[in-house]
């Protein structure tokens, strides 16, 4: 399979779309012309700010572009090729994911360059990328930290007369995955030297992100670069092709760039780094590390504004039983709780101009949610109406984008230029 | 539309299956052989055991029969129709859902009679009702709690000489939604009587499980059986047909049987109790309610063998970085993390005969999980290698069913006999 799928038609079973009279294909939603505030679709919505996403993709393109090193966003916060592609037009290397189907799917709708940030562990799992392994134009890592893993990913794809690049992962005592010393270092590389046809070492990965301290982030980054230099000098690396060292996730790229632009490590070398919220944003943990980020970062600094937060989750009022207490048609199934509850941030009656800002002078919050429902703490007498529309800011794209299949880019005239599926 | 929408095949961009060669229809499943003990299936996988699933589905159905009462099981835990036939086939009369879009997923793949737990708001809302009520073998019915909803949908179905069948929902102070007094009723109630022809007020509706006291409980199903004799007794509810009460969420529908069961209000009446977990069960939430349904009613005493969890997700041993830490490849995308983390309960290792208990005698615990990866607590020199299977048992079906497109039904010789679709 060398093809592209096709994306599937709208989804008359789904959540969050506007009346379908039959089957609708991606290519025809603009001229459904829904708008969100006349209430052409169906609350709860997931709401994606076209004019935010595109500043969020140059915003980041032109930071990675500064440090001249390259961008992998990590596919699994959106699982959607759509807003791949738009990546990869972007300029983006390539695209990280997590698992092995969410590979596949990436693969099928047109991305030819992946790093898997996992070992690839198990029989049908491996199967998903030897077949995809078998278009010589699809460029594919993934990572080892164990000597067992590489002998089990040996024995298949020398089976199979296949090679799979892999990187070795580092990790830290009390961290996630990763070789904690340099003993299992050594006996993850005499196994993987132990496979020369089946297995071609291309790198070092890490994954900064379980650490919370600047000072340790760094030390652990220079561990990556060390152990890759000493790759290379040992001989160790797979011959031909670039080397590749990769790390970053969302909340300290800026460290990871500063680290590892500029490596030189007397071979070509890729250094990808992997932030996947950029997108999106947020107002929870990644504005947090924004703020970090702008503040320390001199290249962030001079690049105002900063990321902007582009998913909203719109939802109705749906009983106001009593006083100070609005439920909210909004539940676990709509939107991330796990790193702060959804912040209401716009407030429209239809019929009215325009949203009004619905977090002042109102201090209107979500107290707690149900799997269908929100409690929504409000103001004695506040102005608010069952039927009126909520629109959400979330913490945590990933596990918003996962509560959607279809997911509506909005402009600026609220209208819905676009649907972007997801493959979760 | 009065015909149903044929099931679409099986998604190749979806997760936890095996592999497939081409597009591939529900039909065809069990001709593909798929064996979860083989390895056939890319894991992380959900799992629904066939054999407690029927038990289950007979369990509840004999429960519901002992009180002469009907059940119509929330079908937001699963969104699954080819689940809800089996409900529906087993003798439910009906499934409760939560959005409009659930039930027109519901409508558009079988299901006639739905009971829509929730007030129904929103203009693309009330549209996506009013096209399935074009249907004259549609039942439906919905809720309503507040005289501005019931004015909105009076003056929306009067503009389309439909009419639409309300129960109104009593609520507890504290609460979720609901009148909290005869206040709040007489207006909801004189809203109503505004729209003879659109509105058909059809009874009473309570969701009992925001309390957690039983006498609290019972004094509010008291309440709901009170407030339906003095709809009756004052000629409040529509002419013709049955009347309705219903309750019951899966934690007290004990309770809610024992107080609706025989209730006679002189006119033909229809008592539906709404759980929706006892499909699955749980190893969490709900086996600690079950344990207390167990223990006090007396016709749960009598059903040996209990609810049975049937759900479960397969996961494999993805790293042993370092001693007592093992990560598995399984996230908070791949199960309910809410109410208590998946508990590991089977240990499988490719090649061997069958899977072993993984909670005896070790003392396997997963102890935080994020977006893909779980980390489980093992005990020192542990047999466990990467690539073992692990079988976690979980809490909160609800939030696990929303994690997958597509679960596999499994035999007791771990064959895949049915992939069953949500439509989330």
């Amino acid at each position: 399979m060398t093809t592209i799928a096709p994306y599937p038609p709208l989804d008359p079973d789904g959540k969050g779309l506007g009346r379908l009279d039959g089957p609708c294909s991606l290519e025809q939603v603009p001229a459904l012309a829904w708008n969100l505030l006349a209430e052409d679709v169906s609350l709860p919505a997931a709401v994606l700010y076209e004019t935010r996403v595109r500043h969020n993709l140059e915003w980041m393109q032109r930071f990675i572009h500064a440090y001249q090193v390259q961008l992998a966003p990590h596919g699994k916060t959106t699982m959607s090729p759509a807003l791949f592609k738009r990546q990869l037009d972007g300029g983006a290397w390539g695209i990280t994911l997590a698992t092995a189907p969410q590979v596949n799917a990436a693969y099928r709708h047109g991305v030819r360059r992946i790093l898997m940030a996992n070992q690839l562990v198990g029989r049908a799992n491996m199967a998903l990328v030897a077949d995809l392994l078998r278009d010589p134009d699809f460029v594919f890592y993934c990572i080892v930290d164990s000597a067992a893993n590489a002998a089990a990913l040996g024995a298949y794809f020398a089976e199979r007369g296949q090679t799979l690049r892999v990187l070795v992962e580092l990790g830290v005592a009390g961290g996630r995955t990763g070789v904690r010393d340099d003993a299992q270092l050594d006996a993850v590389l005499a196994e993987i030297a132990r496979w020369p046809a089946a297995l071609a070492l291309s790198g070092i990965e890490i994954y900064e992100g379980v650490l919370q301290d600047e000072a340790l982030i760094r030390a652990f980054l220079r561990r990556a670069t060390g152990t890759l230099r000493r790759l290379q000098d040992d001989g160790r690396l797979a011959a031909g092709g670039s080397a590749l060292i990769s790390g970053a996730g969302s909340a300290w790229y800026d460290v990871v760039a500063e680290e590892f632009s500029g490596l030189d490590i007397g071979r070509p070398l890729e250094i990808v780094l992997r932030p996947g919220c950029y997108l999106t944003h947020d107002v929870g943990i990644y504005r947090g590390a924004a703020a970090r980020i702008n503040a320390n970062n001199e290249v962030a600094r001079h690049m105002e504004p900063g990321l902007l937060p582009a998913l909203q989750v719109w939802a109705y009022v749906q009983s106001l039983p009593e006083p100070g207490r609005a439920i909210i048609g909004l539940g676990k199934r709509d939107a991330a709780f796990d790193a702060g509850l959804p912040v209401p941030a716009l407030h429209y009656r239809p019929g009215q101009q325009a949203p009004q800002p619905a977090n002042a002078p109102q201090a209107w919050k979500l107290t707690a949610m149900m799997d269908q429902h929100a409690f929504m703490q409000i103001d004695d007498g506040a102005d608010i109406q069952v039927g009126d529309m909520i629109g959400f800011d979330i913490s945590h794209p990933c596990l918003t984008f996962d509560k959607w299949k279809q997911v509506l880019l909005v402009n600026d005239d609220w209208r819905i230029t676009e649907v972007v599926q997801t493959f979760f």
